[in-house]
């Protein structure tokens, strides 16, 4: 295979200057299979580091643009070669104002998770998708692993048969010290009780293994009832939250959210049991999924095997024992959307895949979970409905 | 080492006849260090059956007892080499009953988990215990494993910090069948309604589970917030719990207790995390213990490491790389009870172990928690205080 | 099942006074599923000992032998009750004379392995058993594991097809220290020059390593080419080996015995690949087996799983989940061991099992094994044949 | 971070067109830090289907060349913006030609591995580096993994002591079938006896497993014993070989190289023990490295740790929990030789760093094991000298 045949998707950034964390990912996910292409930009607030930014990055002065209202506007207005798609990698609290001017601008959307901080702004921003008929992708990138895809067609499949019971958990361990009073920037803002506040773990965190049960499952969660603590002294928030789940098909489970599980190092992971079988995805081994079937011994299946679905082989660009990791499941993704975009600019009636890219409707749902949480812990961890979209 | 030099504990067991269950593992238990001998007992109610597990045993006729009362009364008036403890491996349900009668005899007793199946009747066990100052061993063997031991000490020595939360599990796949439809007699008692009903996987599981999070962190559980649901149908009983849980010292954490968890094949398993470090084992390797210190790489302690402490080392008959398992946990409670019997006999002032074998009040506490547990459920999931002893 | 209902097995000891290492083993092996009493011995060299020893083990006085020659003598004189075998607990150094004397004395053998230190005195022993018709058992222990039982019946079903490759490890860390220079006693004569020498690795730890690839495979080592080196500075001996194998069907392979692998528990490991599947086993994790059919993913094999094989069942006291280890192994070949004895006893025709306790003819493999090596090494690694039994 | 702020390394290709197997690999590397662009290039010996892969990867008309010599004659003259280095991703019996050719235009090289089929061709090879004094990186990828580069920093600084004993494999399973006769090229070129004969799995497979323990350890392999055999019946060549290791420095160790080794994924690993603490590392976990150290515990040495080196941190662009896989590794040598190139191109003075990427010397250094192999094997399994470079 030789990836770049194609015409390369143009976006422009909204973020991602020097200093900001997760940008760097999305450009090297980008280049990963060499389908997209970064043409404008606002890289900062600062515009001083946004040019510095944007000459690194190759940008054409007239497309390095004063702020991203601007930005919106004019490349709506380009003849020539304007931009598919922004990708939308600034902090959370801005995404929603960024990602509505630039719906209705017209123009499609991949933006880093989570959504926004309300749900009444995300279902704002899902009836702009829908009413301009807008490709949205958010980058909850471990959906794009090839073993949880294979997960997830594996429960579709009924190779577990009826889902029972949900065990989801993403407990880092990166915040057990008190960075933010250190200088972390990271940690500066995630641990602001001004900006998400104690539902920053569940916004940062919880909302990763809220995806990725949903997207294993295919089943929504319907009630939650949350309860938080506080692992580190003098942090200002809770950065731990332990949560009971129950399911659309009446399933149950439990999600584990927290920034400073101590020595965990990443601590996402998904256990699915059904009625017939068992499923175990850990991102610390992110190349194999264990499965349990009723009737008979556990199985490692690796990224790669030729017995693996279409939607895992997909994914896997190199072979069994060929290890992919966080920035190929990021990509896969890229991927995904650049198809996507592709098939929308030329008119040839793009279908959103079952098991594909998330879209607006999984944020939403992130940000109804979020807040349905919040309510049942401020509630004494009564069973709270998660509204849907 | 040689084992055996001591004067050996005399021993009457009330159950374990043939098709008994774990009555074996006790026997095998009391064996392995060689400081136990079976001298009377009532093996079944079924008097043949009785008789004839007596005889396999070598019991002698006159200490083949028609019943347990018989066997308290005559035992505790008998003037040689009488019984130094009664050892009840009956179901449940009959525990109460048989170990008061012993306890009034003022006959020592070791008996298999839960302790019973109603709060006020623990209590009134623990009363008697304590009047008569007697030795009570019940046996949650999982806390006799060495690396356990050394979790213990490692949280007691300050090595994780503050305990801040509790992950604990005890989900077992042994009931994803409908056994108990199927002739099983183990399922066909732990799944009948009118025995234990739904609270049997809390009984049966939760109660290892929570043990252990007793024995590892040395807090107790408080408040209980439970979930149940159904994974196989067609059971007469709720066969999965997920429970939040807060414990003394404010830490969080979460118990899952499963019989159906399709593919697990034991499921035992505590992680804690503190705010200085974190600590996790799991039964299907019980030889090894994960330590994460907050300042240094995750340490992989194995059992029969010179680094243990004696906790650990004392529990270890040969060595690291010399896997002791499951009996030979159950032993180390067994020889445990052996030496603290020995010193109460001997008047030597036997002294309990700060990490010892456990005792009615962990009986207490584990029929204390099922019982809020269950109020919790039955009361929409609210937070239930956990009665102290 | 309740153990115990046979008549016992009478043995006595040669060996396992106060210091001796292995013999508490075989004493716990014996126990465990309560089929032996000790009803005699000389349990050291040193009469006092000895004689404490006795005591310790309720040995009767009459029964308390002077040297082992008139334990022999004296024992096959016994009209009543005379023991049914001799249990040999002492260093390899002595085996040979003490084996042979009890064989002549018509008096069947349990021996700690490795058998003898010279393939004359070897085949000389193995003349004796099939002479007079005896029981002879190796303890290599580890072919006892439930699960290596079924990794033999495996390759013989055909489930890896035709074995093509074997790796077979006894790399232990055990000796990264100079222990020898530290009062270890053990340490001592495994490491003495003018006793095993450079062998006592291969003699050691290579004999049990050869054992479990003959006992997996089924096959036989027929040459070897040897090549040894020395970790610890200081030490009189090589305290590494690793060696080239040719089996008996063409398969290849190779051999590591070390004693100062830094950081290895115990390093016991067997993986054999065939031209249709593979199999792995690791004593650090001995309830599980890893079984790659060609045409399927890896499979996780657990001790008491109910699709195991008759070999594996019938050795797992507890069932999936609850981990047996090296003393349950021991004592598996033990109770073999009873089997056989109590058959012969009873001229009931007991027949070798196909996969039961290692008999004379796997000691005399593993001693002939060992002499080919050191001649291999001795001869600049050149292929060297093994001499049959 | 932003990547690609600095001048372009521009490449062209030799190989890679449709169908080719490491190609898009190489590709992808490059893109990932976003320091390459692929200006110029013959990509297959069929016109066409170079000229097909010329437009998908939009190389102008100009620089899409007939064959390797009029890109090496005319890519030496052009005046502007001439490639900085040539790729060579052809099969391995034309990297000699191919890359004389461009060596001796005065174009650096780029070459996948191994270096080519005899030691005195690639010792001609080296001696055009030298004298030309050109950059020759060879993608013995394996290197460039984060985990792989701390062990061998470890082992510089004394953390195992002085290595003793070292066991390297790469034993894959990928070719357990006989793939070559179902019409897989991969399979057709590797197990032909014309091209690469019995040798195939050790230049294949071998090399990295050499390179591997060379890289970590620092050491020279100086004397190899060799046997091999065939898995896979009505294979043309053997597909299996064990080797025994003699190093620089006295240390002693195995190596297996195999294609077919039923099961295995990838089955890259190396394990290096020294007297006073031992490594591994395994490809199919490679974010993660297991240290034990002499005085205490394993550690679990995890990529992105912030303990770990200058030397892995360098080559972690997420951070802890964020796994980097087989495309990362490999990108990292790009990069560093993209470092090396604009260092040359700057007359700035690059030197070699000492844990850089493998060399032309490291090349040679793989011919020249595997021609001493092949002779031991062809000798009996003799010991025998491998040549210096």
């Amino acid at each position: 295979m030789i990836t770049g045949g194609n015409r390369q998707i143009r976006v422009g950034l909204v973020g991602g200057g020097p200093g900001a964390g997760i940008a760097e990912t999305h450009r090297i996910a980008m280049r990963l299979d060499n389908r997209y292409v970064i043409v404008a930009g606002v890289f900062s607030r600062d515009p001083e580091k946004s040019r510095v930014a944007g000459q690194q990055l190759n940008i054409p002065e007239d497309r390095l643009y004063a702020d991203y209202v601007a930005m919106a506007e004019q490349e709506a207005e380009r003849k020539n070669s304007k931009i598919d798609a922004v990708v939308i990698v600034t902090q959370t609290a801005s995404h929603y104002a960024i990602a509505r001017k630039f719906l209705e601008a017209g123009i499609h959307v991949i933006c880093d998770k989570p959504l926004c901080l309300k749900l009444t702004e995300a279902r704002e921003l899902k009836a702009l998708v829908e009413k301009r008929d807008l490709i949205f992708c958010l980058t909850h990138n471990y959906s794009g692993y090839a073993m949880v895809r294979h997960a997830a067609r594996m429960v579709r499949n009924g190779d577990v048969g009826e889902v029972k019971v949900v065990q989801a958990e993403h407990a880092s361990g990166w915040a057990i010290q008190l960075l933010e009073k250190e200088g972390n920037p990271q940690a500066a803002w995630r641990t602001d009780p001004d900006t998400l506040g104690d539902a920053s773990v569940l916004y940062d965190l919880g909302t990763h293994a809220h995806q990725l049960s949903r997207f294993v499952t295919g089943l929504e969660v319907t009630q939650v009832a949350a309860e938080m603590n506080q692992i580190v002294e003098g942090r200002a928030i809770k950065d731990n939250a332990n949560l009971l789940l129950r399911f659309s098909n009446g399933a149950r489970g439990s999600l584990w959210a927290s920034m400073a599980a101590a020595g965990n190092e990443h601590g996402l992971c998904i256990r699915v049991f059904g009625d017939r079988g068992g499923l175990a995805w850990h991102h610390e081994d992110p190349h194999h999924l264990r499965y349990c079937p009723m009737e008979g011994p556990p199985q490692i299946l690796a990224q790669g095997a030729k017995w693996l679905s279409p939607d895992a082989r997909r994914w896997t660009r190199a072979g069994l024992g060929h290890p992919e990791g966080f920035f190929e499941a990021f990509a896969n993704l890229y991927t995904e959307v650049a198809d996507a975009l592709l098939a929308k600019a030329e008119r040839s009636g793009w279908v959103k895949s079952e098991l594909g890219f998330p879209e607006i409707t999984d944020g939403v749902r992130g940000v109804s979970f979020v807040e349905s949480a919040m309510r049942s812990y401020a509630n004494g961890g009564a069973w709270t409905q998660v509204e849907p979209t």
